[in-house]
């Protein structure tokens, strides 16, 4: 179903619950509100359904769009939500109900919904509610904030390969209702808590190199979380934070877990493929960002993964 | 002069120089090479004077577009230039002789030229000088990659406060020309020496918090810059570094300087005037980012800023 279509259907619709996927970023939360709130506006009664996972960073968007515990919803719709394993535990109630409508751009969705609104060539589903709320008339400053929200954050704010030219054109739209996408910059891109900053500052004193700096292999334990009190927000993406690195190519970023196991996850460019090192340790993932999770110590882990790296460059 | 009288007028012209600013950032250096390659593509003789201080982060951009020592141009054109102490040794000679057109977005322009193409309104003179050259035909990729790295550097990736709609309308065609920008994108804002990164950590375990964490007072002395071989390059824009904190509405960054004195970075949130903390200790800036240099020590330093903060806050 085109984006037109499911504009026009849901102009059909009322009482209408909206839901985000698990560990909710950016782009569900930005795309549930900003439809709820453009419902709203053609008269509608619509509520976001709550979602356990969503963080602090998020949560502010959500205020005066949860539903209340007794709403009884004529209508459900998804959105950015790929599968049915990727619902909240309030959500999968509705998902054995039946989802009326799921809006989505992930490739891998699962036509789980009766009707199906999937645009898989948008870098952010804020793009494509975005294209549909404007079908019902001008988008308010209050629809357009959440809606930039979801496209700057699922693009790491238009830098990611992801975006495409469509991007900054809705971007441009969205910015010209007037809205204080300063704040939400600086809030989503140019802040980091202090336990945050003290993970990175640790990963790079402690982190080994090898090959002259070509390899990096860093390794936060069970021990430095509890001692720097640090959340898994804090932690988030850390592996990111390791393959920005001037001149490394390989970046292993190493997770100690409950129960003497460790996560690995391993970034390359194209002088190594990191699901083939994955793979010799039992994992998977794509080309350039792999992962394992691997038994035994920080230390047992570091020795593993390096040999891995040293096999499939032998076998290269 | 408006863009499109500009475009005319440099049809009119042959063997053309480029001059781009003292201490070169992305959008002197995209906006020159963008230029010199459109004005190639209409058939036109055209060079950039080097910039003894382009950093190698700008410098491959500039190959083969350096104009030779014998090189003798009838028309000298100054990109991004707002006055006159911002011309390079090398470019002073050509003030003297007189500079025939600029084209700038700074509103600090001191009319210098014999033309001013002047739009105060773009947040990259990148955005100009797009809308300048597509006046001439279809803008090639090999003009729109430096454009894009103008505007994608000036505004922080569309993450400043400065970027407008029309900077993500130009972004969106600059990226239809089928550029790279993901290497671009990478390059600019997704890499960090490992020297910058250990002056970051160094920060991050050596500063002091005031006031709860609101107050966040960093300093990296001659000793440090030393210790870990570090250069301007490294340090470039740390005060930006500390201001990210989570929590912290002042932060201050000292930089140890030759001589017996520091400079000092504050940056503040409303809650705190930049401006008139710096003014007591002879300095001065923007509400939110202001700069002063002291004699004496880092510790010194330290003690001089924390007490004109203090002032500040009584006097509020």
């Amino acid at each position: 179903m085109e984006y037109r279509e499911a504009a026009a259907l849901l102009l059909r619709q009322d009482d209408i619950l909206i839901l985000t996927h698990k560990r909710p970023d950016g782009d569900t939360i930005g795309c549930a509100v900003g439809l709820c709130q453009a419902l709203r506006e053609q008269g509608k009664t619509a509520w976001v359904l709550p979602n356990e996972d969503a963080t602090s960073l998020f949560t502010p968007y959500l205020e005066g769009y949860l539903a209340p515990e007794d709403f009884a919803p004529a209508y459900v719709v998804a959105v950015d939500i790929a599968g049915r394993q990727l619902f909240t535990p309030a959500g999968e109630v509705y998902l054995e109900r039946g989802i009326d409508l799921t809006i989505d751009h992930h490739p891998s969705q699962e036509y789980y919904a009766a009707e199906t609104c999937l645009d898989a060539g948008r870098a952010a589903c804020g793009e494509l509610i975005y294209d549909l709320v404007r079908q019902w008339g001008p988008v308010s400053p209050r629809t357009a904030l959440p809606l930039y929200v979801a496209v700057s954050t699922d693009t790491g704010c238009f830098m990611y390969s992801n975006t495409t030219p469509e991007t900054h054109r809705v971007a441009a739209h969205l910015m010209e209702t007037g809205i204080d996408f300063q704040t939400a910059n600086k809030r989503h891109f140019r802040t980091k808590s202090l336990k945050r900053l003290k993970l990175e500052s640790l990963i790079v004193e402690t982190m080994d190199l090898h090959d002259g700096g070509a390899i990096a292999i860093a390794a936060i334990s069970l021990a430095d979380m509890a001692r720097l009190a640090a959340t898994e927000r804090d932690a988030e993406d850390i592996a990111a934070f390791v393959g920005q690195m001037e001149g490394v190519h390989t970046s292993v970023t190493i997770r100690e877990l409950e129960g003497g196991e460790c996560k690995l996850s391993v970034r390359t460019d194209a002088t190594l493929n990191a699901t083939r090192v994955c793979a010799l340790l039992g994992g998977g993932g794509h080309a350039a960002a792999a992962g394992c999770t691997v038994p035994g110590t920080v230390e047992e882990a570091k020795t593993a993964i390096l040999a891995a790296i040293r096999k499939v460059q032998t076998d290269a």
